[in-house]
C-alpha cells in the first residue's frame, strides 16, 4: 500500500508514530514559513503541517505549489495539535511531514468539491467522477452498498437462492417499450433487455427453486419523466407454496431488517389497506401515512341546501387541516389558485374555518346555516383552530385533486418528516384497468397476476370489478414494491391473455414457453419486486433517485460524461444486418 | 404457507406430529391396498404412505392416479418406518396421509428428472426449467449462490464498496465486438453493452472510492467457441493507492476465503511464476500445477549428434512421464499420432524409455549412444520406469505442442484430480502482442494496463519486450482472473494509444473522458476481474460453465427455451429509426 493509515483513522493514541498517508489535497493554508494542508480520502480528513524550522527547504517549496485535488503521499510524525478541531474525528492530531511525493497533479476542478458546491446539474453530470468525490454524494452510494449487503444477508438467511437471470432475452411488446439488441449471428433477429425477470423467476418456481431472489438491472425504453432512468435496479423475489400472507410477512421482515440495520429505526407493524379504501380515504393508491388528514365525504350533509356546485357534483369530499384556521385570506386564495392550476384541475375550493372562539366561517355561508356547518365540523371531527378544505366534482377526479391538496397541506404544515417512516401494504388491486387510448383493458400489474378466485365469474360480465391477488408496499407516499400471487395453470393464463386482447397465436408466440411450463407441474407461487433505487432514496431522505445511482443518465437518456449513445461504425451496422433509417 | 415442513426436515423426533408437506411426486409404488409416494422438493425427499385399512377409499383413489411430477399437498401423521432407508436423511420416517390435494397435474416430462437422465443436450436446454429440477443441476446453482454470498462477505469485510456501473454504455471497437442497442430518442445513435466495467471502475478510483467491487454481467458478441457465452459474469474489483503486491495478497485472500467457506479446503500460499517461466517450463501461460512434468530443454545435449531433425530445430524440449515406461508400443504409436493431429501439429515425437533394468531404449538409438541417452535421463531427472517424450521445432510452436502433450499425459496418468486445487499467479505478462492479422501490436490485456517503468524506454525500440504490471490467477490450468496496475496519467495513456495505432482523434473520441479524468487528480490504482462462471465450474469440478448458468444460451447464442433472438415488429424498427438489411 502507498499508505500506512487512511486519512480517517489517526487519533491521540498514534502520537509519535511515523505514518504515511495518501489522498487528495482539500485545502492549503500558506503562512509563509508555515503551511497546512488538509488531506482527504474516502475515510476522512487529516491535517498535514510543514514548518520552516524543522522541514528542509525543498519540502516547503514542494508543499507551497500544491493545488486543490492534487494527489499526494506524505510521510511524517503524528503530533498533538495545539488548537484542536473537534468537528472532525482526526482533529486532535496533525502530521509533521518529513517527506512528500506528488503522485499526480490536478487541474483546477470545474466546481468546488465540498458538501456545498457551486456546480450546476449539467456540469456535475459531465464530471460525475468529480461530483462523486464529494462526501455527501459518495455517502449516498455507501448507503446503497449497505442496503445491498443487508438485503442479501436477510434473503440468504431466509433460504432464498440468488439466481442471475439472462439479460439478453426476447421482446414482448406488452407493457413498456423494450430496448432491443440486434443479433449478428441471427440476421434480422433481436434480443431484448428485460423490463423485469418476471417469466424467468416464475420458471425457477416451476423448477422447484422454492425461494429465489436477485438484485438486478432492468430496462425500459420510455420517454423519461423526471426521475426515471432507462436502466434501474430491482430487488426481485419469488416464493413457491405460499399464499399472499406469507409474502407480506416475509417482505415486511425484509423492510424491518433494512430499517433496523441501516437506519437504526425499529418499525412497528406495517399497516394494511385495500386499494378501495386507499382511494376512498386518500384518493391515492399510495397514501402518505405520516399524517392523518383522511378524506371525509359530505354528500348527505352538503347536498340539497341550494349550493348548485355541490348539488351537481357526484362527490363532495374534504380534508381537515389541524390548526390551520389561522391561514390568512391571502394564503387561502393562493391555495385556491393552486388547486385550480391545470396540473391539479379543480374548478374551485370551498373552505370553512373553525375559529378559536367556536364560530365557523365558510366561503359558502350564503347557503349553509351555522348548524349545517357544525354538522360538517362533526363529520370532520374538527376542533376550534382547524381548517376544512372541500372539493367537489366527478368522484375519481375530485379524489385525485384532493389527494394532491392533502399532500400539499401535509408539506405546508410540516407533517411530512423525512425521518419518520410509515410503510403500508395496499392490497386487493383491480386485476384490469381500462385504457382510454387503446380502448381495451390492460393488466394493472402484469398479465401473470392471478385474479381472486371469488371474482373470476366477474371476468366476463364486469372485468373492471375483478380484484387481483396483488399488493404494493408504500412508504411515505412512495411506491417501493409491488407483487402478486401468480397464475400457475395454463387454462387461467390463457383466459387472462384472452381478456387482454391477445390472439391465441400471439399468446403462444410470446409466452408459449411459460404456458407449456405450467403443464409440467407448476406449484402455486407469488412474489414481489422492490424498486431499489427508490428504496435507497427513501432511506437517504431524498426525493430524487439520481444521486443514488453511480453513473445516471440525464432526462434524455444520455450519459453526458462518456457521451453515449453515439454513432457506430458502418462496418458494425453491416455486420448486424441493419441500416439507419436516418442520415447521420 | 401451503406446508408446515419441507420434504427434507422430518426425523424420528417428529413422530406423532401432524404435518403438511407440498412438493413434486418423484415416484409412486402401488401395491393395491398400499401406495407409497416419494414427495420431492428443493430440501429433500419424504415418503408418503396411503393404506387401505386406515385411509378412506377416495384418498386411495386420489393417490392411485398421481403421476410423475404432479404437484401435491399432503397432510398426515409422521410415523416410524418399519424398513428404514439410511440413504436419505428422512429415511427413518414416513407420512401416513389423511388428506391429499393435487395442486397441479403434470404431463409426462420429456426426460427423466433424476440425477441420471435420458435427456439429450438440446432437449434439456429447451426444457431447462425441468432440467433445473434435477438435484445435480440445482446444486450447481446453489453452489453459485454460496460463492456469491461469500465473495460479498469477504469484499465487504475488506472495505470494498459494491457499485453498480451502467449497462447502457458506449461502443468502443477495440477488443471484442460489442452488442449494441439502438436509441429511440437519439435516432442513428447506439448504446453498447459493456464487455467489462473497466473505464467506470477506473473513474470510481478517480472519485476516491478507494475500493470497488461488483459481481456483474458482461457481454461479448463473439463467435461462440465451445463453452463461451455471449453474457457472462465477472467479479470485478479495483483498488487505489496500491501496488501489485497489495492486489495479489487481497485476492489471494478472497480465493482462500472461498475455498475455505465453500469447499472446506484450506489452500496453501498461492505460487507465483513469471509469464516467461510459465512459457519456458510449461509452454503455457496458464500451467496446470497439479502435477510437475516440467519442460526440459535439450539443445546442448541433443543437437550435433547427426540427428538432422533435432539439429535443424530451434528447440528440442521434452517432458518426463513418471512411471510410464511400461507404455506399450501401441500406446506410444497412438500418442505419436495424437501429437501429429492438425489440432496439435507436431511433425513427430521422439521417446526414450528408462527401463526397470536401467537400460534406456529410444526411437533414435541410431544417432545416440547409451551415454548420450543417460545424459538425457540426467537432464530429465529420470529414474528407471520413466518415459521421456521429446518434441522439436520452432520454439514457440513446439512449446505449445508439448504443453498439450503434457496435459494429455497428466490426464492419462490420473494426475489431474478434480479435488486437488493448485492456484498460481502468473506475472509480468508482455504489454503488447503482435497480431498477424492486423499486422500491428495489440494490448495483451487492455489499453489501460501500465508498462513496467524500467521497460518504458523499450516501447519505441522493442515494443514486444515491454513487460506489463499484469497478472493472472490460474487454478488447475484454467485462467480464473486477470488484472493489472493501470495507467493513471494522461501522457502515458496517450503514449499507449499511439502504440496501439489509435489516432489522437480516435483516442479522444472513445476515451477522451477517461484521459480528461486523469488530469483532475487520479490516484495510482489497479484491479482484477474474475470469471465467475468459470470459478464456479472449477469449484464444482466441471469443465463446462454452462451448467453453472441458470438459463444459458446454446453455441449459436440462442436461448432455445424462450426462442430468442426473434423477429420484432415493424413498428419497433420504425420507432428505432433502423431498417433490416435482410429479408425477414
Amino acid at each position: 500500500m502507498l499508505r500506512t493509515h487512511t486519512c480517517g483513522e489517526l487519533r491521540l493514541d498514534h502520537i509519535n508514530q511515523e505514518v504515511t498517508l495518501a489522498g487528495w489535497v482539500q485545502r492549503v493554508r500558506n503562512k509563509g514559513g508555515l503551511i497546512w494542508v488538509d488531506l482527504r480520502d474516502r475515510y476522512g480528513l487529516t491535517q498535514l503541517i510543514f514548518e520552516e524550522e524543522s522541514s528542509e527547504k525543498e519540502l516547503l517549496e514542494k508543499a507551497a505549489i500544491l493545488g486543490r485535488e492534487f494527489v499526494v503521499q506524505a510521510t511524517g510524525m503524528v503530533v498533538e495539535r495545539t488548537s484542536k478541531n473537534d468537528k472532525i474525528p482526526t482533529g486532535s492530531i496533525e502530521i509533521k511531514v518529513t517527506a512528500l511525493e506528488v503522485l499526480n497533479a490536478a487541474k483546477v476542478p470545474p466546481f468546488i468539491i465540498e458538501d456545498e458546491t457551486d456546480g450546476g446539474d449539467e456540469l456535475r453530470m459531465k464530471y460525475r467522477y468529480l461530483d462523486l468525490r464529494r462526501n455527501v454524494v459518495r455517502e449516498k452510494l455507501q448507503l446503497r452498498h449497505k442496503m445491498m449487503q443487508e438485503t442479501r444477508k436477510y434473503m440468504d438467511a431466509q433460504n432464498f437462492i440468488e439466481v442471475e437471470t439472462p439479460v439478453l432475452i426476447k421482446s414482448t411488446p406488452e407493457g413498456a417499450r423494450d430496448f432491443v439488441v440486434p443479433s449478428r449471428t441471427n440476421p434480422g433477429e433481436f434480443y431484448a433487455l428485460p423490463q423485469s425477470p418476471q417469466t424467468f423467476k416464475q420458471l425457477l418456481m416451476v423448477s422447484g427453486f422454492d425461494r429465489y431472489f436477485q438484485i438486478v438491472k432492468c430496462f425500459r425504453d420510455e420517454d423519461l419523466r423526471a426521475d426515471r432512468q432507462p436502466e434501474f435496479t430491482q430487488i426481485d423475489c419469488e416464493m413457491a407454496f405460499v399464499d399472499q400472507e406469507d409474502i407480506l410477512s416475509t417482505f415486511e421482515g425484509l423492510t424491518k431488517h433494512l430499517f433496523s440495520t441501516v437506519k437504526g429505526v425499529e418499525l412497528e407493524e406495517v399497516q394494511r389497506m385495500t386499494f378501495a379504501d386507499a382511494m376512498r380515504l386518500y384518493g391515492n393508491d399510495k397514501p402518505d401515512l405520516r399524517f392523518d388528514m383522511k378524506f371525509v365525504e359530505l354528500n348527505p350533509i352538503a347536498k340539497g341546501k341550494g349550493f348548485g356546485i355541490f348539488d351537481d357534483a357526484e362527490l363532495v369530499v374534504g380534508i381537515c387541516a389541524k390548526g390551520a384556521a389561522e391561514y390568512t385570506r391571502k394564503q387561502l386564495d393562493a391555495l385556491t389558485d393552486w388547486v385550480k392550476r391545470p396540473q391539479i384541475g379543480a374548478k374551485g375550493m370551498v373552505y370553512a374555518k373553525y375559529n378559536a372562539d367556536g364560530t365557523i366561517k365558510s366561503t359558502v355561508d350564503k347557503f349553509y346555516t351555522a348548524g349545517d356547518l357544525r354538522a360538517w365540523a362533526e363529520a370532520f371531527n374538527a376542533e376550534p383552530g382547524d381548517l376544512m378544505l372541500i372539493l367537489s366534482g366527478e368522484a375519481n377526479k375530485v379524489r385525485k385533486q384532493l389527494s394532491e391538496l392533502r399532500l400539499k397541506m401535509g408539506e405546508d404544515l410540516g407533517l411530512r418528516d423525512r425521518n419518520v417512516f410509515k410503510p403500508l401494504w395496499v392490497m386487493d388491486f383491480p386485476l384490469l384497468e381500462w385504457d382510454e387510448e387503446t380502448n381495451r383493458f390492460h393488466a394493472m400489474h402484469h398479465p401473470f397476476t392471478s385474479p381472486k378466485k371469488v371474482d373470476i365469474p366477474l371476468l366476463d360480465v364486469n372485468p373492471g370489478a375483478v380484484r387481483a391477488n396483488a399488493y404494493d408496499l408504500v412508504i411515505n407516499g412512495v411506491e417501493i414494491g409491488g407483487g402478486s400471487i401468480r397464475i400457475h395453470d395454463r387454462a387461467t393464463q390463457q383466459l387472462m391473455f384472452k381478456h387482454l386482447g391477445f390472439s391465441d397465436e400471439e399468446a403462444q408466440k410470446q409466452f408459449g414457453f411459460l404456458m407449456e411450463a405450467f403443464e409440467y407441474g407448476a406449484p402455486p407461487h407469488g412474489g414481489i419486486a422492490f424498486g431499489f433505487d427508490r428504496l435507497c432514496a427513501i432511506f437517504g431522505g431524498s426525493d430524487s433517485i439520481r444521486d443514488y445511482i453511480a453513473f445516471p443518465k440525464n432526462n434524455s437518456g444520455r450519459d453526458v460524461m462518456i457521451d453515449s449513445p453515439s454513432s457506430i461504425a458502418d462496418e458494425q451496422l453491416t455486420e448486424l444486418s441493419i441500416q439507419l433509417a436516418v442520415k447521420k
